[in-house]
């Protein structure tokens, strides 16, 4: 239980999605405004998919709004509606974090990868030179390849079903990061330092493994996107062979000073 | 210091104007959502005027928004984005409450007028018969014109500088209600059993009086809608005569119960 006090000069943020109920952001949020006695309180937005662009349209006109974090499914809808985005939005067309500037402009940017990173970096992982086993070329896949790849991973290999969706990945992410190889599959003397799943394996209802663990070296860190169940079986598995693990929550968690930090820019 | 728990399930509802900062709304409407339980937050809402349509254009959209309370300057601009309205609110071409139907109908009423009725009849003013002078033939006059005449008040005098303002209520007026006697100025038999000052001299830096309070009777009830100070001047002279008065912001405390029924509608 928070205890707000909103008045007519209270600024407003929202989360934008469709299904919105299970979010965990406004309390996060309105907990750290709480906490830091900032005048701002966040707000649940359940949009049917043709309120999105009238949505962006009304916000560069809402004076009291800083902003909208962006969740399922709309994170490509609200790219479509941005004057500016960061260069990692640009790059996976997608945001999750949408500023509104003070003359009206629109800024995104997407953090997954941030949270993702930051988790990994604050364990002590190194990412530079590293060999990084990617399972999963989907958004959030997507986001944590172009992270990791943006730190200078060595060597990328990347693991999806779909094959023109993963060649694309690759291609492009290769054209951006020259000095990074990347594969299809990891080369005979690839060192998997890290391993992340990236696919809805492991979901409750989803018990199967995306990558089998014993084909992991005893260095390996393995992470997980999935927030729930924290510990999936992929990460359980890995744990039980005493690897180092990372689970979806951690890198969520992340994820919010990025958010607020771009909701917020210091002046 | 109200004590919420936004979470992704809550309804968000919002009071729109500019500017916005002063509104008291979001105050009064969190602390009846936490004393009745209901899982809704109040939020303002500054929004620069090409962004009202937009905005309504979304909140269309916007399954977590039961709807929308409108404030200066915007009450037309509201109107004009209704897909069904009140009567009054018709006859006015203005709302200040809009509620989102589940199938996205945008339903507009307007309170004020009930409001101002609401707590006349309370203090056991009757309105049926009566003589009513009522000064200043904008929005609220506007308003309070028609509902006390919708009430049935036999005589109506309109007091306004800006005559074809206050001929076309007349006019107006009249139509709708053919059983109540206009004038554009009180008659020598005029019994001033209440006078409403529906303009905003009495405000603070507006200290000259809208009608000279020796004319009233000793029977009148002398009103206002200037919602501060609370007791204007006129109020002040008309007490100090001896006579009844009623206030501003007991015309916007009548208006709530109105908003929340409006906004809520009994199922």
């Amino acid at each position: 239980m928070v205890h707000i006090d909103i008045s007519g000069s209270t600024s407003v943020c929202f989360i934008l999605g469709k299904p919105i109920a299970q979010v965990k952001t406004p309390a996060v949020f309105n907990a750290w405004a709480a906490r830091t006695g900032a005048d701002a309180v966040l707000v649940p937005l359940a949009l049917a998919e043709t309120g999105v662009k009238p949505f962006f349209q009304a916000m560069g006109d809402w004076e009291n709004c800083p902003g909208c974090i962006v969740t399922y499914p709309y994170k490509q809808a609200a790219y479509a509606c941005l004057h500016e985005a960061s260069e990692t939005a640009a790059f996976l067309g997608a945001c999750n974090v949408v500023r509104r500037d003070p003359d009206g402009r629109l800024v995104g940017a997407i953090t997954d990868g941030l949270g993702y990173a930051k988790a990994l970096v604050a364990r002590g992982v190194p990412l530079e030179g590293s060999d990084f086993l990617l399972i999963g070329a989907g958004g959030a896949g997507a986001a944590i390849g172009h992270e990791v790849a943006r730190r200078g991973v060595a060597r990328l290999a990347v693991l999806e079903l779909d094959e023109t969706r993963r060649d694309t990945l690759l291609r492009r992410l290769e054209e951006a990061f020259p000095t990074v190889r990347c594969f299809c599959e990891p080369p005979k003397d690839f060192r998997f330092d890290v391993a992340c799943n990236a696919t809805p394996l492991g979901m409750h209802g989803e018990p199967r493994l995306p990558f089998p663990v014993e084909r992991l070296g005893p260095a390996t860190v393995v992470t997980d996107v999935v927030p729930d169940p924290a510990v999936t079986p992929f990460l359980a598995a890995a744990r039980d062979r005493g690897l180092r693990i990372q689970t979806g929550p951690e890198m969520v968690e992340g994820q919010f000073a990025f958010v607020i930090g771009h909701l917020f820019p210091a002046p």
